[in-house]
């Protein structure tokens, strides 16, 4: 039986994408505030035995959590043989052990909502620190997707003699897989951080890369400091203006109007909806649905 | 033990006055919002090994759930002996059935999300409809306070010679029993509903009580059409200017500014914080908190 794609309110395009790419039905979800506050669900679409993959990625989690929940669990009421959750973009990665006394591990509860609520979790490139995996934080099967190809495909296709340069010594490994899969140098930047918006970045010698174009890659552009020093590590070095390919198209505050002058181009994926997405996620996801594989269990 | 309150930001005043009337030490939660949208909770107070009571009305549910769980689930792992909900206003109790096709029925998730986070749910009036009582929907023992008597004892001390009215016929027992306290006699509107938000309101003669005050009576105040629907009638009838006691204040969208003018005086429990608020509702949930009891199971 054909598959259902419901789309939480803002993810409508990515649905769309998805379900050209695996087949499957598009159904609606309708969402209504009442006028003292509370939201109105209603799906569009017969889930009756068969699987509904619900599509919200999760940038701005706070006030479309229920609606989230209504929706899925409407969907199981209903006869969904199993209701998953493609979320692009997965929120509460970073409070993941208490720091100071008294604080909420808000991935661990997170975590426990999502896990009674969905049967399969799918995202794209989860920020963990701490945590190896998922699913020493879910209790169901997840899947965690793997942009770094898709980035490497469009630098390539897209940007003449790059050098791939990632914005800190964690990211080596990573940067590094993208340069090797296009056969294109790398470098890495040094990042110290002070607090939740401070950083500091050093760059290394570059110039024997400085006939290249610098293409900045990180998983999230967030506050966006870090992209912001890192522009301007590379152009005090003398390098051309550099492009900048993130996963997580975030852009808190006036992230966005900081970043843009520093870059030749920003480009990110279709995690989270913004004027930047060039990349497409959906046949990542499409895969990963059809073939039903999850990553092993922590 | 002293038991250990803790209010939700927007809480604080209820907190305050329920920690001195059962005794309890006040502890705070701290709420930042990191720049990417997520919340950031923090406990100030230690849970261990005694009960923990979080004050959070949900009149505004969406945006603040995540948060109330974080600040539950932090008291769970930091050795809370039980975590209790003290909602004076319930959320979504409204849709407990699905009328059409494919619609969420929001008091179930509501009530399974809530269920799996505290041990009792402590709450005042739940605009109860087609389920005879919380239990059965919420699967933790829960307690249904009652403010009648406190809006008796309001009137009584108040209203010179008060006209107990209530707004349509479902209300008569609960009317009936307000003023029957404080032996003053009452009487019903009739009201007809089509959708949302349009609602007709007959009067009965009310010639006989011209020389009294009316006073209607609600269990909340929400888009304010029946209150407004119901005043009129009264003014039409020749009675003077009414005065308005209600449970939940919460008062959506211009209610308050269309309401206001059309009573001499508007009055409502601190179930949800407003400049109507004149009757307390601490006194009643400290006695259910520190009896224990809760109602019997559906």
């Amino acid at each position: 039986m054909r598959r259902l794609t419901l789309a939480l309110p803002g993810n409508e395009e990515l649905a769309h994408s998805l379900a050209q790419a695996c087949g499957s039905e598009v159904g609606g979800i309708e969402i209504r505030r009442f006028p003292d506050g509370e939201s109105y669900v209603r799906l569009h679409g017969d889930p009756l035995g068969r699987p509904v993959d619900l599509v919200c990625t999760l940038a701005r989690p706070d006030p479309q959590f229920l609606s989230l929940v209504f929706a899925a669990d409407a969907a199981r009421e209903l006869g969904a043989s199993e209701v998953n959750l493609v979320a692009p973009y997965l929120a509460y990665m970073r409070q993941d052990k208490r720091f100071q006394e008294g604080e909420s591990v808000t991935s661990l509860s997170f975590a426990r909502l999502v896990s009674s609520t969905f049967d399969k979790l799918l995202t794209v490139d989860p920020h963990l620190h701490r945590h190896p995996t998922l699913s020493a934080v879910y209790t169901i099967p997840t899947k965690a997707l793997h942009a770094a190809p898709l980035l490497a495909d469009w630098i390539v296709q897209h940007v003449e003699k790059p050098l791939v340069v990632g914005p800190d010594e964690e990211s080596e490994q990573w940067v590094g897989a993208i340069a090797a899969r296009i056969g294109v140098p790398h470098a890495v930047l040094r990042k110290t951080r002070h607090g939740d918006r401070s950083v500091d970045i050093d760059a290394p010698d570059l110039s024997a890369w400085r006939d290249r174009t610098p293409v900045l890659v990180d998983d999230i552009a967030s506050s966006g400091r870090t992209l912001a020093m890192a522009a301007h590590k590379l152009v005090e070095q003398g390098m051309r203006r550099p492009e900048c390919v993130v996963v997580h198209a975030l852009f808190a505050e006036d992230a966005w109007t900081q970043l843009a002058p520093l870059f030749f181009r920003i480009t990110s994926t279709d995690a989270v909806p913004h004027a930047s997405n060039r990349i497409a996620l959906a046949p990542l996801f499409a895969q990963a649905l059809l073939s039903g594989q999850t990553d092993p269990c922590g």
